[in-house]
């Protein structure tokens, strides 16, 4: 299969079960919300090494926000409950009630349960904390320095997909990170989807183990490396490939990451010089979820 | 003592003991260091809930990195030594690694010690990394998918210090909100030093405990809380006050945390409609440093 | 009438007649794309001093854009049809046809008339144009040195409206800003207007001529100036407002506009410290628009 | 010659006498000096077909500024004094006075005359202007609605260089816009320097005159385009070459855009996938100025 003349490998991404949460953040402008959103999911690339895997889905304009401001949704993933439980409750403790102007709502659309973080954080108003209701929601009001930090008592979450993904392969390093911030771009206007690497691009992609250092969890993609194409042996690197970017998503359920993965595929075959694309899997014995890249177009 | 009309508190910022890291991210533009840096550094305000307090520090022209691309210098702290070795580790493997075209430098002067972080992170390149010299550094080239990450064997730590701080006292919540601004684009100009919050600012000032709830570390400062200002017994905010923030700041020594707090102050001061800065303490039983306002200017 | 207990006074915005235009500039990422627009839209603030109003418009996600890439719609306005060709021509092919990657599009809804700009721009391709059809639109490519340049070849212009405003007192400059900032925010998000000044803030209010020079068009509007309140006599400004900022709006047609002044009305009194929003007419004497801010709510 | 790997063509860059200014744009923060800097400077890529070259030049701390405030020096070039008078007056009365918080300083060294534009933007001030002294700059301030606008009456103007010039050839369109960005960042840390052009990126390059259609001035450089490398004679794309982007550099002498022209080049020569780096001429008839390549290193 070809678009826009790339090749599309007959493959599948094999994703993950995770427990996702989606909140929206508003402020008094787009900017202050997207200042504390991009503090709540910092350090949030992959649980592997981080506590969650977070980031900004969408902006939402002021008129379409419970207190009419902007603000932004993020969402933030953990493959266990208790973890999401704990990482809500500290991300916006640290990240964003420390931040001004803003306040917490719920995003959600159909959980599987609620977390009362909200009504964890408002002990943090030792006693000055009020209860209100916003466009039928129940709030915490709690005083800070600076005026009152709003937040939802209760924040949905469900069960969602984690690892979709896909590879591009470019002639040039510099041919495939354009492919791919076209294909973030892309996929940042599926709703329901978050593109956890710094930028939303992931320059280092890992294989389970390691074939040399026993003690290590995960190593190099040794066959994916264009700078080891003509020396390892079985190398998946084209003679023409000098550049290959992977874009992950973490999705509120399959479709949303299947439709995230063909809005960010066609973005990417868009630009000049990309060669192919492919996508991760471990043969399918891990994942719950074989997102097969033909049958997405 | 007043500075450009504005009343200066005779009080001094209570400020502790933390280990501190600085390490140089570069990348092939400003954008893509840029975005490396603040994933890095993300989730990353107080140690009360983060892993780590962590910020960029400053741009660093391509002229003056040791690979001659662009970069940020950025730190990170944290109370043990060992609890930073892991946060750098991690922050740097999960949010900088990952990241497009970067490597990563030792930028601290006159460390204490320096950790083998760049040692440990080269066995991710499963037997392929190499050993190389840039300007006199040892360097560890790993090949990841999209060409190779480098990195310095030996990252230095030294004794530094957190919490240095000043409250910014304003007539509205924006005029205290702009003042603030102001003093975090101040300090960015001063190096070996961040200021860790989201965009560089607090929001939400806390005590100690609680009073009411036992089972609380933390809760609000409600005598600095402007919106309980009527109702609090004790309240310190003047009647004309009706905005406060705080800027924290970490740093690489004391001289640096007061190098910050002074250029912070003056910017503040500038701004129509700041009222009053002041700091907080503990009364000098729980930090190690004392920043007296007063002599700073 | 108040609005959130913000005095909205009982006046009206005069607004004139303009030629309008908008295009869409698509490009590989939006941030390609937003360089370019905002090139093109520089220096366009006031037809007072510049050559034309220009603006960003909205986003246009890459799945609602005739060639499925990331895009801004940008308005350009004159007052005169030949003016507005002329900076359409100059604009675009001196702003964005330089720029890399980027194609326009016409996005004008409802066109009075269609100028032929794309087809002039198009001999710059010395012969080697091609024309191509896009979603059934007449396109020309002009090959330029990084690739093709795209744009369609007859882009749409109609009678619109400029000079939509109202004024934003707050208590202090910080709070003013913060509330115009909101406000712009909020505007952002209606489509087909403009807010041409500086991050769409207007920071310094004129009048038609001058007292005191007589050979100025224009000078400060000294009643509205918060640092002349106590000196000038018939002073708009009240004892308790220090910053006093102006959105300016431009749009497609009067409805637009209305729905531009009321959303940004409604975003800057949600700010604290907002005391009065009024607006700017020469008593109805000039323009051919008169939008009443109580009859917005 | 080689740097890097790459070739370097034996070649000059043809540069041209313009008028100079520089002024530095301060404002209560290093956001809204931005913003008014970039409004003064838009639409400004070329006389070709703009009012103006225009760009910002550098980035000055508050430490370090007249006002103690942040700020952007910036560019503003015509080819006769009288044009450039008159760019100024606009371009700073309709994008810095209009900007919220602004404050304008002349920021030229060794000019070789002064232009009163400070003196002249006073009179908006219709009788309430004021002067001031800032570190013995003699400075007209000017109330506005939301505080007072300051500047000094005098702005500096020289004879400087502008068309400064390189080619970037890379084997994709993504290697040479990485390789033009990488460029671009490393000349914005040459000071008295400008790259007038959308993100500082020229995608097109022109040719003097058409030789198909007589009307023109200038028409598309057919021997530099990628898409035309097989059908144009005498193409000078390689074959390995599939996309070129040219960085122009104004400055206020020449050799600040020798400096500047070597940083870029280096710059861009370390991007994986650049082939070749040339420059434009028109055979040394036209310009006053020749930057031959070779001669840089």
């Amino acid at each position: 299969m070809e678009i826009n003349g790339v090749e599309i490998e007959d493959t599948f991404a094999e994703a993950f079960d995770i427990k996702v949460s989606r909140v929206l953040v508003t402020a008094a402008t787009k900017k202050l919300a997207k200042i504390a959103a991009t503090e709540a999911t910092g350090y949030g690339t992959s649980v592997i090494g981080c506590s969650a895997e977070a980031g900004i889905d969408s902006y939402i304009p002021p008129g379409e926000s419970p207190d009419g401001r902007p603000g932004y949704t993020i969402m933030i993933c953990n493959p266990t409950k208790k973890g999401l439980d704990h990482e809500l409750l500290e991300r916006i403790g640290m990240g964003i009630l420390t931040a001004p102007t803003t306040a917490v709502f719920d995003a959600l659309e159909d959980p599987d349960e609620k977390l009362n973080v909200g009504f964890k954080l408002k002990f943090f108003g030792d006693g000055y904390e009020k209860d209100l209701e916003i466009a039928g929601r129940k709030i915490h009001s709690i005083p800070i320095m600076s005026g009152d930090f709003l937040i939802e008592s209760d924040l949905g979450i469900k069960d969602g997909v984690a690892g979709g993904n896909f590879f591009i392969l470019g002639d040039s390093q510099g041919s495939a990170l354009l492919a791919a911030q076209a294909a973030v771009d892309a996929i940042s206007a599926v709703e329901g989807v978050i593109t956890p690497f710094p930028g939303g691009v992931v320059a280092s992609g890992s294989k389970v183990g390691s074939n040399k250092y026993k003690f290590l969890d995960a190593s190099t993609n040794e066959k994916m490396c264009v700078t080891l194409k003509d020396e390892v042996e079985g190398s998946q690197i084209p003679a023409d490939v000098n550049g290959v970017y992977e874009i992950v998503i973490d999705g509120v359920d399959e479709e949303a990451v299947k439709e995230a993965t063909r809005a960010g595929i066609e973005a990417a075959c868009k630009v000049p010089g990309v060669k192919k694309i492919s996508a991760g899997n471990y043969g399918g014995k891990l994942g719950a979820y074989q997102i097969k890249l033909h049958e997405l177009f």
